[in-house]
């Protein structure tokens, strides 16, 4: 994992023209809201912020929850994390451990705050034994752990609040700089006068030109949030905003969309003035904060510029990591969980890890989950009988009757799902239930805005894949369709919740087979997804597991609670790989084959 | 490295009308002779013979030689391996040392004989602590190796010629049948009559019908050569065939001509009376036995059947050797020795060996080279100047001026050089010595007769590949023309003797190109060849070597000796590849550029 600071000169070579962004979270108090938090910071992370930050939880049981969030998300999200770190409540010791743990971990940025006074305190105080400020903690580092951690630091364009001396405020902060600070991240402002003055200030105090020091944005959420937390900083708010926010406050909606408006408005004054990227203080908010990073145009949302056609890991162990099996395609925490055991990722081929293992799918039902989302599911896969449920899967693909999720889709259909839809919505009327699925390409360009990824100048290739649950007797067909003499290149497997596995081949003799590729300038061929006999044995408890994630939204005694029981009881999981990449048409042909229609 | 018999009952299961043959070979005296018959062998390898076997020095110092020729073939052939081993001048206890050697080299199959007398005895005794006849040595192969060996023994269709018992003669076969052998090859005969009366015979006596007894057809080579072995063997000759040889026994040409005639005659007869495959007793002789199959079409020319684009080894820690540079493309043998000492080897792609240390290249020069070979060469290589030089190169693509070899290529151009002849001729007549090229391949199938290999109904690609010498001023042309600005998906990388390198790319970031791939149904995809720069530098040293070849065929004195000097030392060893294979036009380019022809 590299450095923050690396990272941002990388990106500012590379795009001259083109700005960042990052988010910032707090980690929240109960078990049930840090998993909360997790599912969004996976969408979060998606739209790829330059780094997400995880404050402190100073001295109490939250800085262990700042710990695990961070680990987390580093191994899960694919994205940059920098760790807070406050001198309240601690020692050097104490802090030596921390530093020690996240070197461990490869966690390697770390924001230096002296942090808020202890709870039963109103002033600062240092603990005996640890240090009295930020920069006490930047030189520790520095001397404990040399060139390790890349050090982010406080600025404070309206002074801190602590020190009315706004000369020795700012001298603080040279401090931290000559200290051995990489960059900065300012406390919120509303007025971005102050923000350039400051920085202009603190050049005058030697200060080098090109040490960045980010704007923190804090999006208005609430009209009372934003009263309290303007107050309790003692932020200036500019008598425009206060005239914007007066006639509105009541009104919630409104009052979030000003807030939008402004975040936007801010920022782009900010970015247009020279700025590399702006921060945001999401109070592990989504909207807003993606709104705000949406509407400036800081979000590429073609997949051309995908390394991969999944999002990696960035723990070190994982580096090197380049295929996973396509079955988690919709589930990458998943898959990162149930291999977090592995010594070693596949390198370029999956066959290199021998009978891979997988740990057990962790199945947390409802527990975790939000209100929310639990009311958002209630309503979604409400269904009568077989053709409800069919339907159910229809409404996802077509997007309708609110269907935005399924069990095995926490998102939307991608792009690559909405080109087959018709094709998929035959299947699911039919009662084949598709939960995975992707077109065949005979070679398009790497920057492709649907299919490419990898490198520019590259050629990508994917063979059509399909995967659904379907009843034994929707299976009959498919074996007496896809003969091995009809369909040489056609390849099924279906596996019911007991493990019994029906396939038009010898499972014992399948090899892994590669469904998406890539020929590139000066390199080896890539081969990022497979499907393969083993991982498709692992993925099956889980794919089975999920569909109890839908009978929990059925109400008690609710005749579909049997049917839904009946189903992942006795269905069957089936994927089929069309390995003529060339021609093949698998979508077509098993469309004709399940509703009866001959050629 | 599977047993041959196991080898021969899959071959007939895959193959019910297809006939194999093998080519048996003794050890020479000599080590000029040994690797005079390692050439041939590479040679007579390449069209596919089931096994080689190769006769046992008996209790001599041809012994070890029998090991080694079966060792290098084992490895570097890619071919099964029968070795010889009998009972003269033996003990038990040396037999068991042979024994362990080749269950440690792989070396899984025995062709047990009792071998004939020692050479100071006319009849035949058994060594103290030896074995008196060839089922004791199944025996006791049997007993202390169990089923490790594939273990063939000889028939003798006319009787052994020290045995005037016939019904006892018949016997022992049946003994060494029952004592553990898993197949038979006969002695010489030239009435296929007595071959098939044999068969019956031991039949019934007890042998199985599905017990392969597989003749062995000794060529005619001389007049003379042909009565003394067969009066030595009392092999009985039909008058019709000494009505033949009669009138043509001064004509050495029409004799050998009648012993292929011959030859293909009684084969033919064999294989259509059933005979699964025929043997060959080549007395180390190419030219008779490689006509004699290739007139009973038992060659298979296409190169769909290939597995890869090269011949592999057959030694067990090669077995998953699935990719390989392409500069020694036309020096198999090299790459193989080269390599020897690696533990492991790349499977799938060449990065999973890091730093592959390459051996030295050990030059032989003119040394081991036969004389007819000398000859030839300097037959072939003599040239007036640069123009003399680039001419020799042009008539060995055109095949003209008696130009068969070039030191890089020891084989005529391969149909792939031959589909790019024009283009080739055109850069060599302008100073670039090309030694190794493909077009580009943009998705052939798998069993495309000239691109093809892999298992069927899979899809092959290439990247436009050439190799060439060219002066420091040739080399100014490319390096304006294949600019990065211009040609983007074109690298070049050239390297003199001494090792200075030039690139349009930073070598030091240069990755490994696959120029070679295929996707298959049901597997990853496999990418049997690559150009990589580590490899590309070991290769120079040998490429550089080679130019010696060439030097050693001029005379002693002569001018163009300093030239060949100059062009080693000064010249540089180029290779491009362009990595548009859907449509780039490396060949065209290049002609343009180096000629000055603009587009």
């Amino acid at each position: 994992m590299p450095k923050i600071i690396d990272r941002i000169k990388a990106f500012q070579k590379d795009n001259a023209d083109k700005k960042f962004f990052s988010f910032e979270y707090f980690p929240p108090k109960t078990e049930a809201g840090v998993r909360n938090l997790q599912t969004r910071l996976d969408k979060m992370c998606s739209i790829n912020p330059l780094w997400i930050d995880v404050t402190w939880g100073a001295g109490g049981s939250t800085c262990d929850t700042t710990l695990e969030i961070c680990e987390s998300a580093l191994e899960c999200c694919g994205v940059d994390v920098l760790m807070h770190l406050t001198c309240t409540n601690t020692t050097t010791e104490s802090l030596r451990v921390v530093l020690e743990r996240c070197k461990e971990k490869g966690l390697c940025n770390i924001l230096a705050l002296r942090g808020d006074p202890p709870k039963d305190q109103e002033n600062w105080v240092a603990t005996e034994g640890g240090f009295n400020n930020a920069s006490d903690l930047v030189k520790f580092i520095r001397a404990e752990f040399g060139d390790y951690f890349c050090i982010g630091v406080a600025a404070y364009p309206e002074g801190h609040i602590e020190n009315d001396d706004r000369e020795q405020d700012t001298q603080y902060f040279v401090d931290k700089v000559n200290a051995g600070a990489d960059f900065a991240i300012t406390q919120l402002f509303y007025d971005n006068k102050t923000y350039l003055d400051y920085c202009k200030k603190v050049q005058g105090m030697g200060v080098p030109k090109d040490f960045c020091i980010f704007p923190g944005i804090m999006p208005i959420q609430s009209y009372g949030g934003f009263t309290r937390m303007t107050e309790f900083c003692k932020t200036f708010v500019p008598q425009e905003i206060k005239d914007a926010l007066e006639p509105i406050q009541n009104d919630d909606v409104a009052v979030k969309e000003y807030g939008i408006e402004l975040g936007v408005k801010m920022a782009r004054e900010l970015l247009l003035g020279g700025c590399p990227g702006i921060h945001i203080y999401t109070l592990n908010l989504e909207t807003s904060a993606m709104s705000i990073v949406r509407e400036l145009g800081l979000v590429d949302d073609s997949k051309a510029s995908r390394g991969k056609p999944w999002k990696g890991s960035n723990v070190r162990n994982r580096q090197k990591e380049d295929v996973r099996p396509i079955f988690w395609a919709q589930r990458g925490r998943s898959y990162i969980e149930r291999t977090r055991a592995w010594d070693d990722f596949p390198n370029g081929r999956f066959g290199s890890i021998e009978s891979p293992a997988y740990g057990e799918f962790q199945y947390s039902g409802w527990s975790g989950v939000s209100a929310k989302e639990k009311e958002a599911r209630k309503e979604q896969w409400q269904f009568e009988g077989v053709a409800g449920l069919s339907k159910t899967f229809v409404d996802f693909l077509k997007g309708e009757n609110n269907v935005k999720t399924l069990p095995w889709c926490p998102e939307r259909p991608g792009d690559e799902t909405t080109c087959l839809r018709k094709q998929l919505i035959k299947l699911c009327n039919a009662g084949y239930l598709t939960v995975n699925s992707q077109p065949r390409v005979n070679g398009a360009i790497s920057t492709d805005p649907l299919f490419g990824w990898g490198p520019p100048r590259g050629v990508v290739y994917q063979k059509a894949y399909v995967e659904f649950f379907c009843s034994p007797e929707g299976l009959d067909k498919i074996a007496k369709g896809f003969t091995k003499e009809k369909y040489p290149e056609v390849t099924y497997i279906a596996v019911s919740k007991d493990g019994t596995v029906k396939s038009n081949e010898d499972v014992d003799e399948l090899a892994i087979t590669a469904v998406t590729w890539g020929v590139f300038p000066g390199q080896e061929v890539q081969q990022p997804t497979v499907v393969d006999f083993h991982s498709f044995m692992a993925w099956k408890d889980e794919a089975f597991t999920l569909w109890n994630d839908w009978y929990e939204a059925m109400p008690t005694g609710d005749a579909n609670r049997e049917l839904l029981n009946n189903v992942r009881d006795t269905w069957y999981l089936v994927n089929i790989v069309d390995n003529n990449f060339l021609c093949g048409d698998l979508f077509v042909n098993m469309g004709e084959m399940v509703t009866g229609l001959a050629k």
